[in-house]
């Protein structure tokens, strides 16, 4: 069946059905959400932790290609970026607004798809679904907002404008194994299965790193972000925010053994340029970088450090000591065509 | 210039200084904002109140037209419908998180002019724009999300679910004016200034009902929302909400004369079903509808009653006491052909 054979209202309730059968009593957010989807406005009990809140977008033939791209890991991967910007601050997810824009021939069966594939990493990460709006357009768009709270007592976070000179640049987990991933679906490569499995999911499903990012926050890190346009174009944002410059050295980067196997030199674009790993990208002083490696249960790489000159830019170096130009910077959705 | 050469980053650089200097630190929102645009996520000292939110969605061809449509009417108009939701809770709105997609030829002026809109309004309600996210897009898309609480200290709010038998129905200010000025405007109807100007602002730019929507839940009243989709619809979702019918009497639809003797008889039409009025619906015992009507400054209007039977319906008595059937009942958006 069609959404347009169902109609507004009936495809927001079967939604709504999914939504409220998700419902997860021992999350907080949860626990105190007084009434959800259903009246004018979502409403929950107020908290006096310091708030966070963020939107983002996936836009049809710019973000998501729905030829290689399932609606259950869209559903995903829709939340999980806003997921990650929370991370990125070291913060607690807690509801969610979804909107989507969808052409009148889409299958209700792929809208349920989608909030399947929504709702299990919503369970994951006690994030409540509160509110949402559907409405017909002629190509699929998909906006989520997503409010949480910072995750300490203090009310502490992680910014893009506290790094300083003498502080270690660190990722969490592998840099450019969402662009293998892309690559791979869009291109149309084969792989054995496990590389195959990795790659697609690295691009399809990103895990927000949540716990990681609380705990950077607990170990004393101030600066960080998420790696969403590529380590360079976000490693330049930080640059830009905290008056500082940054030193890359590739022969640091993290990058699977199966990317650099199956890519050879390009995998080092990928790394840092290419974008929707979703990983942290954070610095602070050595010792506490040591700590966090330490703490953390998920690989953490020193890639550069934070230094006084080129202020705004990232200077990265490669395997002979020599400053290395990386093919492009980065990604501006205006100054791409439409593919 | 056109977005794609000004680039997005370029886009949100201009955008954030229009918002930054519309920084109103009188408003309770603009206090309590710690980081606004510029990192990850908004971060805000948070209240123990009834926190509420809302997105909801403009597409181009579907919610309007940019043929008779200004680009400053629409950025007004794309907060007011969010805040109007805000208003049918009685509540006070705070934050506002705002996507936009563009297609790459959109003019900078065109977006600039688009915030100037929605600003102004924003500062008008205290409501503070704190983050956002741009895209390119074949079409023009808004969504916006806010984050409002209730006015009030016990944290009550209007619902959808709280209609009871006896009660009386009522609405503020008049209905079909923003139905008449989309008639006007997309058929290129000629009225005189003042009619014209009046019908123009009542669509393109909805004044939500706020003081009216504190003052509803001030003076005791429960059940409530907003006129979005139109009279008859959006009172059979409060009828089913609350497992009430309701009579509404049409010599009782508050109607502007200039809407009358423009339209004739179509003006009935455009009060049941118009849509987009975004005045406030509500019932209550009827000492409680006179003590709002007396405390009000804004026109408060008796249109009919809840009862108890003819569960989840809406039935409209005729001036001849007869029962209506009105042309259609309200507006899918799965449901019409895009335009």
């Amino acid at each position: 069946m069609k959404v347009s054979e169902l109609g507004q209202f009936g495809l927001i309730d079967a939604v709504g059905r999914m939504i409220n059968d998700a419902r997860d009593d021992r999350a907080d957010s949860w626990k105190n959400l007084i009434d959800g989807i259903g009246d004018d406005c979502a409403v929950w009990r107020g908290s006096p932790a310091n708030q966070l809140a963020k939107v983002d977008c996936q836009v049809q033939g710019i973000h998501f290609d729905l030829d290689f791209t399932s609606w259950e890991d869209l559903g995903w991967k829709s939340l999980a970026v806003d997921l990650s910007d929370i991370a990125s601050m070291g913060g607690i997810p807690q509801y969610a607004l979804v909107s989507l824009g969808l052409p009148l021939e889409t299958e209700v069966e792929n809208v349920k798809s989608f909030y399947r594939g929504m709702l299990e990493l919503a369970k994951l990460t006690g994030t409540a679904i509160v509110g949402g709006n559907m409405s017909g357009s002629p190509i699929v768009f998909i906006d989520v907002s997503v409010i949480g709270i910072t995750g300490n007592p203090e009310g502490l976070y992680l910014s893009r404008s506290s790094a300083a000179p003498g502080d270690l640049i660190a990722v969490t987990g592998w840099l450019g194994t969402a662009a293998a991933g892309l690559e791979m679906l869009s291109r149309k490569l084969t792989f054995d299965a496990f590389v195959s499995h990795c790659l697609k999911q690295s691009f399809a499903r990103p895990e927000p790193r949540l716990p990681e990012g609380r705990l950077l926050v607990e170990k004393g890190v101030k600066a960080g972000m998420d790696i969403s346009d590529g380590l360079l174009a976000d490693l330049g944002h930080i640059c830009q925010a905290s008056a500082v410059g940054a030193v890359v050295k590739i022969e640091h980067l993290p990058i699977r053994p199966e990317v650099k196997s199956s890519f050879g030199d390009k995998s080092v674009e990928m790394a840092l340029s290419g974008g929707e790993d979703y990983q942290l990208l954070f610095s602070a002083r050595p010792e506490i970088i040591e700590e966090v490696r330490q703490a953390s249960s998920y690989p953490v790489t020193v890639i550069g450090e934070i230094v006084g000159v080129n202020i705004g830019q990232v200077v990265v170096i490669n395997e002979e000591g020599k400053r290395f130009q990386p093919p492009r910077a980065g990604w501006d959705h205006f100054k791409h065509e439409i593919s």
